[in-house]
């Protein structure tokens, strides 16, 4: 039977991963995640993957199963379920409270079924078992795929080796090894981190870090890591108990995750350290430990709020200590620079991972990748979850140790991968692309539309109404120019006006309302262009003769 | 007497480095720079200052001092004589040669004056000398203004200690170490890399790790750095003539700043070293090396067309090595990893700094900034030159080592610093701000303006044209809606029409055009808000009546 692996997102880029395995009847996705926009994809907020590819596959029965409640893995879950509603949700408990939540906000419903570690589940002729492993969010499963007797997956999106969580289990080093023993056809494995060397540091090393930050903070600490990282807030809880601070915590996705996490016992303090944003007034700022949103310094976060004195009644005071227990995603380094600057001008201090020790990635870096490798031993590797650059250095990484050229794929979102008989066939490509997602209106965008919209930005827009009953009597009253987004000295419009009108005079045969439409259009175009090397959106309005362009 | 020191820019930023020293009738500024703009701020490439406050001491006689030919410190200066062109321009010859050709690109001249090194210099009440100092520019000075005979202030802006320079001066310890015996009032000094531990290293420094990369490269080298920085260029020339590559200049402001060093003898090579692009063709790949524009992956330079495979005939090959000696300026990550992606994906490999030693930074680290302290031991200390939190720390890392609070005095852009006897007075604010240039249009923009830009993008615009003679007898004929940059519904453009007609019909003594108009957008406004969370730009067209909104 051919066994096919394909990717919607995820691979040439970090965000919106879905991977989709398929026997000739079935079809297993892995993840349905979302990517985060840059500063200058503006007005828009999330990106989605475009699912067209699903529609061809729907004779098929299709199962969706989450790896961990990253948003880069479930952040599309409400979008597909909306778009294909028999897709059947496969998850681990903890990932379920996290993405119910989620599908909630959306008020989508679907049909849901947990996995639980270690226990085969069957999807016709698919056997998957989910492992759990180290990451930096409870619940995080490496997943692997038995495909109609002949073919093994093992799918690891996410992971470190870890030998010293805090709250986490450590990673199940004897079950891969078994599982390497018995033999893998393909390794689809994490690329974020595999240019960093040596191991990813165990999430045990920030303690110390962490620690110093208390011992020497004068004032109120301000705590901010990725909301879902409840192991470091483990951490900052025990840290805050040792050194007698209560903690205040701001912002619904950390409460959320902080919820989640007690209620799944991955989070444990005693409840009488909480005290409310109210309560905190009436304390000595040195008893006090905020944590809070805002590690990417996104402009709506908590700390984002406080750093610019707009939060309830919370000022930045002079002994403050901000917290960045995190690592700033590339593209969001001016947002965090905005609040390092707001924050020390107002009196307080910065602590980031630059400063000490207070933050370890959940991503495995080289050492960490060779391990996996020279424990499973796979036939074939794709490397995944990376930009190029990444995924080309992860084949180099195998090369170097041992794996032959034509058994490490290298592959793309909109590549599918088919083998027959355990052996790689070839690369087809499938539909894929982006989806931009503007949260308010709730529209779609498409990488060109949003381009237009930028453009409208940057040239403005030029309304031409015609009011002329008949185009060879038009006369300067007859021409309305409006402009939107920019100003022009008013000599200009009336040059522009004369222009438009005099040709209409002259071509007595330009009788058609489309003739007159484009001549006008090219005209302004023609001008901005000239005068003002501007290329601005252009409407012309016809008030008589009907239709509008 | 009075002497007061003004920034219009560079203070509490990185960029717009513009200062002001003033006895009773005379004036210097320091420097005339633009700030780069981020990604967010679309449609416009440079800010510049408001130079509003300069328009309140016209009555003194005024004068430009340089202290170097970086943007940041030059690149207003075309917009600054535009409007003030009796303002005399002091450079040193190296600066001039730069500056001036960026004047005649602007079509501007200027009545020039040049200094020379260690040369007093007098204007009036001001004597002034320049001291020439290590950075990442030849002809940078540090520049020493004695006012009045009582006032003595040593300004330098951007500088480090650098022992080991290669083509450049180093630094002048000696003379400092005179300067500081004198005794000095104020230090204005580099706050930049205040953040750093120990003295930034040497220029030498970068000469091994750009001999690995071309000891290793396989193919072609495309080499990459700061334009102006013609020191590090010597070092690959060099290089490039120990391995036998011969070397092509791409980019019009790197070949400007080659010609402006050679000039100078701050660069030398062989002629026979240079090739042109079309003489790369008939060369082996391991004799190639490119020297291009682009370390900050400008969309336009030479080095991002090239990875774009958009550069003449020049398309990445498969060992082809991208060299970025440079540091990414924060906000411009994005663009860089775009490029590393693009190179990879081609086949090709990149080396940043991050991989080997190939970049030092030009600016004082802590022990630099701490040495030149020691050695001027200045009644007051300004930090100047970077964000908030540089200025904060360069202040704190001054009263650690023993200077009083009152001795480091924080100010920002906008500022104003007044002494009497070498005493430290007041502070006052001045009119400081920012204005947006969009280079292809040759506009202004104030921030509030680029605001609206960037609304328009996200929100759109909504035109209505109203076609009735008289309103009391409107129908749905006579409305024209028209949407730019997003679409919805017909229907939706039904109810609209619908309901602003039903309004007019109702309110009958509604006659005035006024009354329509403002019932039209708020009627327009409440429904995109209320159905579409929009916040669209409306324009109300009335084609009769007159006048337009």
């Amino acid at each position: 039977m051919k066994i096919s692996v394909s990717s919607l997102g995820g691979v040439g880029e970090i965000g919106m991963n879905m991977y989709i395995y398929e026997s000739d009847r079935y079809a297993v996705i892995v993840d349905c995640g979302v990517k985060f926009t840059k500063s200058d994809e503006i007005g828009v907020d999330l990106i989605i993957p475009d699912f067209s590819y699903i529609k061809t596959i729907k004779h098929k029965k299709i199962m969706l199963i989450i790896t961990h409640a990253h948003e880069d893995h479930i952040g599309a879950v409400p979008y597909l379920i909306k778009e294909y509603p028999e897709i059947a949700v496969v998850c681990g408990r903890y990932s379920w409270d996290i993405l119910n939540k989620r599908l909630n906000e959306y008020g989508v419903s679907v049909n849901q079924i947990y996995i639980d570690e270690f226990k085969p589940f069957e999807w016709g002729d698919f056997e998957i078992t989910a492992y759990p492993v180290s990451h930096s969010i409870h619940g995080t499963y490496a997943v692997i795929l038995k495909i109609a007797e002949e073919f093994k997956a093992v799918h690891i999106s996410d992971y470190k080796i870890d030998a010293s969580p805090v709250t986490c289990a450590p990673f199940p080093l004897k079950e891969f090894i078994d599982i390497g023993k018995d033999g893998i056809d393909l390794l689809m494995a994490d690329s974020t981190n595999i240019a960093k060397s040596g191991f990813t540091n165990g999430e045990y090393q920030v303690i110390k870090g962490i620690d110093e930050v208390f011992k020497n903070a004068k004032g109120r600490i301000f705590f901010t890591t990725f909301a879902s990282n409840t192991e470091r807030l483990q951490t900052v809880f025990n840290t805050a108990a040792k050194y007698n601070r209560k903690v205040a915590l701001e912002g619904s996705s950390l409460i959320k995750h902080v919820d989640t996490a007690r209620k799944h016992g991955r989070l444990s303090f005693n409840d009488d350290i909480l005290i409310s944003r109210k309560q905190v007034e009436k304390l000595d700022d040195k008893t006090i430990c905020f944590i809070a949103t805002g590690s990417q310094g996104e402009g709506a976060s908590v700390i984002t709020k406080i750093a610019e004195n707009d939060y309830s009644n919370i000022k930045v005071r002079k002994d403050d200590t901000f917290v960045f227990s995190s690592r700033i995603i590339p593209g969001n380094e001016h947002r965090l620079i905005y609040i390092i600057n707001n924050v020390y001008e107002k009196g307080g201090t910065v602590i980031t991972a630059d400063d000490l020790p207070i933050h370890v990635s959940g991503h495995a870096a080289k050492e960490d990748a060779l391990l996996l490798l020279n424990i499973l031993k796979p036939k074939y590797l794709v490397p995944i979850h990376g930009e190029v650059q990444h995924l080309v250095k992860h084949k180099k990484l195998a090369l170097e140790h041992g794996m032959g050229d034509d058994n490490v794929i290298f592959f793309l979102a909109g590549n599918k991968i088919i083998f027959e008989n355990s052996i790689f066939l070839e690369k087809q490509d499938i539909q894929a692309g982006k989806r931009y997602v503007d949260l308010n209106s709730g529209e779609f965008l498409t990488p060109n539309e949003l381009k237009n919209r930028k453009k409208l930005a940057i040239n403005g827009a030029v309304v031409v109404v015609n009011n002329a009953e008949n185009i060879e009597n038009i006369n300067e009253k007859d021409i309305i120019i409006q402009l939107i987004g920019f100003s022009i000295e008013k000599e200009y419009i009336n040059i522009l006006k004369q222009s438009i009108i005099e040709y209409s005079q002259k071509n007595t045969d330009v009788e058609k309302k489309e003739d007159f439409n484009e001549y006008a259009e090219q005209t302004v175009k023609r001008f901005f262009k000239k005068r003002f090397s501007k290329r601005p959106h252009i409407s012309i309005i016809n008030t008589h003769n009907g239709a509008v362009s």
